[in-house]
């Protein structure tokens, strides 16, 4: 089995403007990737254009490989307390995989996030697929355990209660403490659909916890929920 | 708020083996999109060669938009009971988020399936997001209590338990019906690296339930689980 300890994460001896240049840089390739990711379970087009998008997909692959260490990306962070994951399934800047969630919090503790969620996420027809709705609330939920970033949590137990179908389209979510033992931290979060009259479609409660190993004293600050 | 009922499958007048070349076309596409969305995360090329490939990303998404309707993929469904749903967001085939995951269903009822997830589905560095393992989950945990889609079901709630990381690469997984009672359906499953000596690295407990409006006598075959 693989294990997690401090030395999962790695120190980078890298400015901070360098590291949000970078982001920069690859993110907006990570966007454009998103919006053909939509368009390709949509289109219709027929074989022929069908062959010259994958030429044109596998162009650009090329050209990307010519320099790509076969790593993901993992999770770094500098001597300014800058962190960055940008392969993260739900809030990776680089990978289109994730929405990608952006995190709001609120001076109260609780996290909040607004997103839109397309094509690309569907599971009932024209609904949220459950499973995503309970991968973006973990990471929320680990994000609110770890207190800003301020300890490192990992998911012990999670529980989704389905209340009702959640429309594709814009949704908001939030998480908050619910209470705290010792290394245990439970957390209560909610997603909905975005408008003045919805109420969550999916509720969950989870329990993360500080792994004994997080609680050294150099401990990486800035690295927060290990979702 | 949104709802399901039997009008959210679109029954289609299409040739199984018309079904089966469009699902070959357009899933080739998305293969090499998953692909380019894997180096997308790991390259480090200059900023020239990144502007190269969101040139050529661009021209691909304009391509494919020329005929592409704004609707989501959703579930369809033909006289034979072959059923397709491309854009979901864990087995669509048209999906580039989804890795996707293929069903086996075992003569006992049980689902299993084995797939590799890479560096889009990270979590904690080296290992899959715990989100991730619920999405997959929560799929092929619905797919098992449709009972090889004779039934249409919901989730009603699901539980996960963390036991330990998941290292990114080959993994498995496998779901099994523990029992039912009238409309609710107690599902089991969990999911392991693929190895000899590999335990689980997540459990997981789910209650689907068949909706009323599925027990309709004019239900259609093939659809299966509502995820």
């Amino acid at each position: 089995m693989s294990s997690l300890s401090l030395s999962s994460f790695s120190f980078e001896d890298i400015p901070t403007a360098e590291v949000d240049a970078a982001e920069e840089l690859y993110g907006g390739l990570a966007d454009d990737l998103r919006d053909l990711l939509d368009v390709t379970i949509r289109t219709r087009v027929d074989e022929s254009q069908v062959a010259r998008a994958r030429e044109l997909v596998r162009q650009a692959a090329d050209l990307l490989a010519a320099d790509a260490p076969p790593e993901p990306a993992g999770i770094h962070f500098n001597a300014d307390g800058r962190s960055w994951n940008w392969g993260n399934a739900v809030v990776g800047v680089r990978n289109a995989v994730a929405p990608p969630v952006r995190l709001e919090w609120q001076e109260d503790g609780s996290v909040r996030a607004a997103l839109t969620l397309g094509a690309a996420y569907e599971g009932p027809p024209g609904s949220v697929h459950g499973g995503v709705s309970a991968m973006i609330l973990d990471h929320l939920m680990g994000e609110t355990a770890s207190a800003a970033h301020t300890r490192v949590t990992v998911t012990g137990t999670l529980t989704l209660r389905y209340v009702q179908p959640l429309p594709l389209g814009p949704v908001r979510m939030e998480a908050r403490i619910a209470r705290e033992d010792a290394r245990k931290v439970m957390v209560t979060g909610w997603i909905a659909a975005d408008g003045p009259d919805s109420s969550p479609a999916v509720e969950a409660s989870g329990l993360f916890i500080i792994p004994r190993w997080a609680a050294e004293p150099d401990a990486p600050s800035g690295v927060g929920s290990l979702d």
